[in-house]
C-alpha cells in the first residue's frame, strides 16, 4: 500500500491564534464552536489568517456484491441512477453544492455499469463491484491499493487546482453493510449496534440485514488490522475515501467528514494514521443508527445534527457555511483595540 | 396596546408539500429537519415553491436601570460601543451578515447615550434606559405600548422592502438578567434555574445577579399577565422585538429567533398571540444557562447548538443557511420521475 507522511500540525503557533480570537470584540468564549473551528483550522494552516480556497465535494460511487443479499432497502440499479441524478444536478447534495459554491467532483469508484465515454464521470473503476464478502473477501490486495492510489490522486488533483477544503461523500448501494462491518470489527461494538435502515428497511429488513452480516462475521472470524478489515468487506468507494483522506491530511487540507459511511472512513484512515485525525471536521451526526455510537466512541463532536441520512456528502456541506464563519470571525471581527469597545474581562 | 390579526397558516396545502417533497429523489425522510424545514416554510407562504426575500436581522439596542446593581460583567458603556461596532461592521453579527448577505438595520430602542444624527441608527429611542427593576417598574404602560408600535413598525418597514425572512437581534447590557425574570415569571420555572453568565460572570457573579433578581421578584410580588411583566422588567429593546415579532407573524413572515433572550421575546410573544409560534424558526441553543430549559419548556427544537453566546442575531443568522437549503431542496431536487431514478419506498 502507498504509504502517506501525515504529522500533527505544529502546536507551537496556538497561543498567538487564541490570543487573536479573545481580542476580538465579543465576550470571551461566546462565539463556541466557532471559536474552536478557527483555532483548529489556524493550526492547520499555520497561520492567524487562515482561508478556504475551492471547496470540493468530491463523491466515489461504487457497487458492492453484498447487495445481492437484500441489506438494502435499494435496487443496485440505484447507484448508476443517483449517479446520472449528480450530473443532471437533480440530487440532495447538488442544490447544497450550488449554495455554498462548492464543486462537486463524481468519481466511478467501482459501479457495475458502463457509463458514456463523454460523461463527466471520472473513470477510476476497480472492478464492477465488490465481491459479495458473504462468501468471499470483497476485493483483492491488488484492488484495494489500487482504491487508496486512485484516492489519493483524485485528491491530489484537487489540491494542485487550488483547494484547500475537502469534503468526502459516497454513493453505492449496500454501502450502509459494509460500514457496519467497518465499525464492528474497527471499534468492538457489538454488531448489533452497528447494523441500521440504510435507505430505509422496516424491522423486518433491518433484522435480515443483521442476520447477513452476522453470518459473514461468522465466516471471516477475527479480523485486526484496519487493511484486511477494509480488504474484506468493501467496498471501492470506501477504500478510495480512505487514500483520499489519507493525501488531504498530507498535504495539510481540511476534511470535512459526512456521515455514517465517511465516518468509518475517518476512523479506519485514523488507525493507519492517528495523526489525520487533526485535519478533519466532522460535519453532522446522521439519523442511520450506530452513527452517534460510532462518533461517540472517536470522541467526535459534529456541527450539526439535523436528522440527515443521505449521504453523498450532504451532512459535510450543510455544516460548510459554519466553517467559512469561523474562518470570517478569525478574519473579519474587529478588537476590542480597533473598535474601542471596553474589554471587560482578562 | 396595538393589537394584531394573527392566525394559523391554513394546513389544507399541507398534504401536497408533503408529496412533494416524498417525490424527490433521496430515502423517504432523510433530509431530516430540511424537510421539515420545507413544509414549515410552504405553509406559511402558502405555496410548493416557497421562496426568501431581502432576508433582514434587526437589532434593537437598550440600556437597562437594572444594570446599575452590577447584575452584568460590561460596564453599560459597552451598549453603544457596540452600537458602533455594529455600523463600523466589526461586530460578531456583521462578518455572519456579510456572509449570508443579510440586510443588518440597528435600532436605537433606548441607549443610554445620544447618537451622532448622521449615523445610520433608526432613532426609535424610548428614554435613554429603562428604570430600574430593583425599585420601580422599568417602564411606564405608555412607553411599553409605544415599544410595541415602534417594534410593529419597524418590521412593516422590512415587509414593505420586499423582506419576508427576518431574525430579530438584541444589544443591552443587562438584558439577560431582565430575561431572566420573563422567563420565571412566564414559565414558573425556578429563578435559580433562569439566571445565567451573562457576558461571562463567574460563580459569585451570577450568586449576586440572583440575590439582586430575588429581591427585584420580592418587590413586585405575582405577576401573571405578559403584558404587565414585560413592563415590569423591560427593557424597551425586547418589548420592541415583542411587537415586531407579532407583527412579522401577522404579515406571515418567517421569523428567525436567536438566544436566550429573544426566545424570552417569541415566549411573552406567543402568550399575547399563541398563534404566531407557526411562524418561528429556532436557531440555535445558546449557552446561558436557562435557554435549553426555556427551549424544552416551549417544546422548540433549535437547528444549532455551537455553544453560542453573544446575541445580537448571531445564532439565527448561523442557522439561515439551513433555511435556505430547506427552500432549495424543495424547489431545486428532481422527482423520481424526473430523473428516472427507481421510487424504492410507498
Amino acid at each position: 500500500m502507498k504509504t502517506f507522511r501525515i504529522h500533527h500540525p505544529d502546536i507551537t503557533i496556538l497561543p498567538q491564534i487564541e490570543e487573536k480570537i479573545n481580542n476580538l470584540t465579543k465576550p470571551k468564549g461566546s462565539l463556541g464552536r466557532l471559536e474552536e473551528l478557527a483555532s483548529q483550522i489556524g493550526l492547520v494552516q499555520q497561520t492567524l489568517s487562515p482561508v478556504l480556497r475551492k471547496p470540493v465535494n468530491l463523491i466515489f460511487a461504487a457497487d458492492h456484491g453484498i447487495a445481492d443479499e437484500g441489506v438494502s432497502k435499494s435496487p443496485k440499479e440505484v447507484t448508476r441512477q443517483v449517479v446520472y441524478n449528480f450530473l443532471n444536478g437533480g440530487a440532495g447534495v447538488c442544490f447544497l453544492a450550488r449554495q455554498h459554491n462548492i464543486r462537486l467532483r463524481i468519481v466511478d469508484s467501482g459501479v457495475d455499469f458502463d457509463f458514456p465515454k463523454d460523461l463527466p464521470v471520472i473513470f477510476r473503476k476497480i472492478r464492477k463491484g465488490t465481491r459479495n464478502f458473504l462468501y468471499e473477501p470483497a476485493m483483492t490486495k491488488e484492488e484495494m491499493d489500487l482504491a487508496i492510489q486512485y484516492g489519493a490522486e483524485e485528491v491530489q488533483t484537487c489540491y494542485e487546482e487550488g483547494c484547500n477544503i475537502i469534503s468526502f461523500g459516497e454513493m453505492g448501494i449496500g454501502n450502509t453493510a459494509a460500514s457496519s462491518m467497518w465499525m464492528h470489527y474497527l471499534t468492538g461494538v457489538s454488531l448489533n449496534a452497528c447494523v441500521g435502515a440504510g435507505s430505509g428497511l422496516n424491522e423486518a429488513g433491518v433484522k435480515h440485514k443483521y442476520n447477513i452480516l452476522k453470518q459473514a462475521a461468522e465466516r471471516h472470524g477475527l479480523l485486526t488490522d484496519p487493511l484486511e478489515i477494509m480488504r474484506t468487506f468493501g467496498g471501492f468507494e470506501m477504500v478510495m475515501a480512505v487514500g483520499g483522506m489519507l493525501q488531504a491530511a498530507e498535504l495539510g487540507m481540511i476534511i470535512l467528514v459526512d456521515g455514517f459511511i465517511m465516518t468509518n472512513c475517518v476512523l479506519a484512515a485514523s488507525r493507519l494514521y492517528p495523526e489525520m485525525i487533526s485535519y478533519c471536521i466532522f460535519g453532522h451526526c446522521g439519523d442511520e443508527s450506530g452513527h452517534k455510537k460510532l462518533l461517540d466512541e472517536m470522541g467526535a463532536r459534529p456541527l450539526l445534527d439535523m436528522g440527515l441520512r443521505l449521504g453523498e456528502g450532504s451532512g459535510s456541506i450543510c455544516a460548510y457555511p459554519l466553517v467559512e464563519s469561523a474562518v470570517r470571525m478569525i478574519n473579519e471581527m474587529h478588537s476590542f483595540q480597533q473598535a474601542s469597545v471596553t474589554k471587560y474581562f482578562d
